[in-house]
């Protein structure tokens, strides 16, 4: 077991209407001027847009406003959000949507708050020292940003996709109202499923420091989401699944499934990083598509925690060797994929990389980590290499 | 389902050794003059105040000490710590210990920044509008006091016992090490694990509103402390064990376990309270001792709870009916008791009450909640009274 530190300072505010509450929260947290970031068009078309100013008319707080997040959310539309927030004297951001409308926002309460090129952080290059504060409206429930400390954009030259993680921009307040998220298409709600379960087995799958009380709500996380994106395959209106699995994305990234282990393995959203940078498919597909090679490649390297997911998260029969309990875990994690229809490999994903492609990433993705990375298994870019070709 | 806030800004720095770094984090959240406030002399007799106190002498941080908070901690000395923080200058409060000092300081912080006597708070005559701002280092892994927002302290008069919570006092960091819970006596730390299990089980036995979500993370964190509990018993100086309970007391009592619930249920607690007003008793011990006559007298009223809290956190036989079923958790949960030293009844306990101090403790237990309360099943004066005679 390692030392760990947890802080997960944002207000929680879930269930029903709630985002009516939004003016009362920004007041509560010192916001005056406002930047009201988004993505796509959805916000617009739901009314949901409309009835946040509203709601900031009716209190008097003066906002701005800049849509355009797109999934993979990118580097321009970042240096766009600081101008305008320094020309408006913006002093708290508002991010209506998912992760890529709350990342964009984090990135560019970065840029606010720090002097010079804010893909520096990104870049590894140095620190931030602050961060504009930040609330959110969550309408899709997958990354879990809107209480993590991490954001990821992808600056459009060379298609480089880069995650930046500190406390300073964990998000002052969240609004879940799990309703917003029942007009999602079918196959964004899977996805948003996938990257769940994924944050909290990116800490799962680790060869240090586990604790029992750790594995028991990961283990228990795992279980509900798995269980509820299945319901929701079949009933996307039901509003205690959407909130089972809403609630889940955000304690699956709030550091809660990581207490005391080694910090995680998180090598699949490295090689997902790559696919996404390069082919901009749905972060969770993407992930789906590389676990189950990423799995079969590391699996005996980190076999007592493959056996105790096989067991307790997937429920799998429990005879035979510890191997052959893992396999039947994986196995197990790709037919789920399958059944809440799910790519499990880069061919389902619809991506046809040449040799060359997948040598280029597999080298970007190590020079991205450093040149090796893992816990569960250490990677280097022949490991890299190994896992993108065997996910064709 | 029911809609909740979730809210737990506590900074936890968790780990060996961590006090050391007790100084900084005074800093970080903005500590001038610190009260240091604790129990008894355990803390000086382990050397850990003299620790800490050289830490801030080398930081150059002022403080005043106070000690004397005792277990069921009381008023007196609470509004002896407001006034040496008024005279002083006090802006920073630091509980070093369990539940009592940091339940104590807690009161003490309400004195501070609130005008008139802070007894009106926990009487339910009005509400604060501030705390002053705590750290907690702890040593007793029990309350759950460290993340959570509440305070129980007891009025010398008439022995009266009673409990406030606002998000105020919750803590702005809590150092949790341990090493230091090492050398509590065996029934202490039994009747910690009986606490953090009670915490977690108040929300538990429900009539309205539960999650999956919270359910499993409950499960999972009393099969955790079950486990490490009889563990201690044998080896108390096992440090996993130790971390694994003292992690799941803030868990257990930080909100978590209690999202999307309709409160929970409490009467437990509040009839313990009568006990720890009248005997003095441990905590921990007074809940166990009520709570086998309470579940007996509830469960029939909450039947789908006790039959699941059997098989998922008791993991009992699950032939026969619901009720035989119930009744086997039950039953288990007690002998659970035993094997780890703990009363179940208040004979075991050593209290010899007679019908008029029964009566009485019903009476003034219904006038505290305000006639009646409950949610696992509504219980007025007579069922109170019931179940303290049953507990006997």
């Amino acid at each position: 077991m390692f030392d760990f530190n947890y802080f997960t300072p944002t207000k929680v505010v879930f269930g029903k209407g709630t985002e009516s509450r939004v003016a009362d929260l920004i007041k509560e947290f010192g916001g005056r001027k406002i930047l009201i970031h988004y993505g796509g068009g959805s916000v617009v078309r739901s009314g949901l847009l409309k009835r946040v100013t509203d709601t900031l008319d009716e209190a008097g707080i003066s906002y701005v406003t800049l849509g355009g997040a797109v999934p993979n959310p990118r580097l321009g539309l970042v240096y766009e959000g600081i101008e305008l927030c320094k020309k408006e004297n913006v002093d708290f951001l508002l991010a209506v949507g998912g992760g890529s409308a709350i990342d964009s926002a984090k990135a560019i309460g970065y840029g606010v708050a720090n002097e010079g090129d804010v893909w520096d952080f990104y870049d590894y290059k140095r620190k931030a020292t602050g961060c504009l504060p930040l609330g959110v409206i969550l309408t899709i429930a997958a990354t879990g940003s809107e209480m993590s400390d991490s954001s990821v954009i992808t600056k459009e030259e060379g298609l480089v996709k880069r995650g930046y993680s500190s406390d300073y921009s964990r998000p002052r307040f969240a609004i879940m109202n799990p309703e917003l998220t029942m007009t999602l298409p079918d196959y964004q709600t899977a996805c948003g499923c996938t990257d769940i379960m994924m944050h909290t087995m990116e800490r799962y799958f680790t060869n240090g420091g586990n604790m029992e009380l750790t594995d028991a709500l990961a283990e228990g996380l795992l279980r509900t989401v798995k269980k509820n994106a299945l319901i929701l395959c079949k009933d996307p209106k039901n509003y205690d699944a959407r909130a089972e699995v809403m609630w889940a994305g955000s304690l699956a990234h709030n550091g809660l499934t990581g207490c005391g282990n080694d910090g995680g393995d998180w090598m699949t959203h490295k090689l997902e990083h790559e696919l996404g940078g390069l082919y901009d498919v749905a972060h969770g597909a993407g992930l789906a598509a590389i676990w189950g090679s990423w799995a079969r490649f590391v699996y005996k390297d980190c076999l007592p925690r493959f056996k105790k997911f096989a067991i307790n998260v997937m429920e799998v029969d429990e005879s035979g060797s510890d191997e052959e309990i893992a396999i039947r875990g994986i196995e197990a994690m790709e037919e789920f994929y399958r059944s809440i229809n799910i790519p499990t490999n880069l061919r389902e994903l619809g991506i046809k990389a040449t040799d060359e492609e997948l040598a280029l990433m597999a080298k970007k993705c190590a020079i991205g980590v450093g040149g090796e990375m893992g816990s569960a298994k250490v990677l280097n870019e022949e490991d890299m290499l190994a896992i993108f070709r065997a996910s064709m």
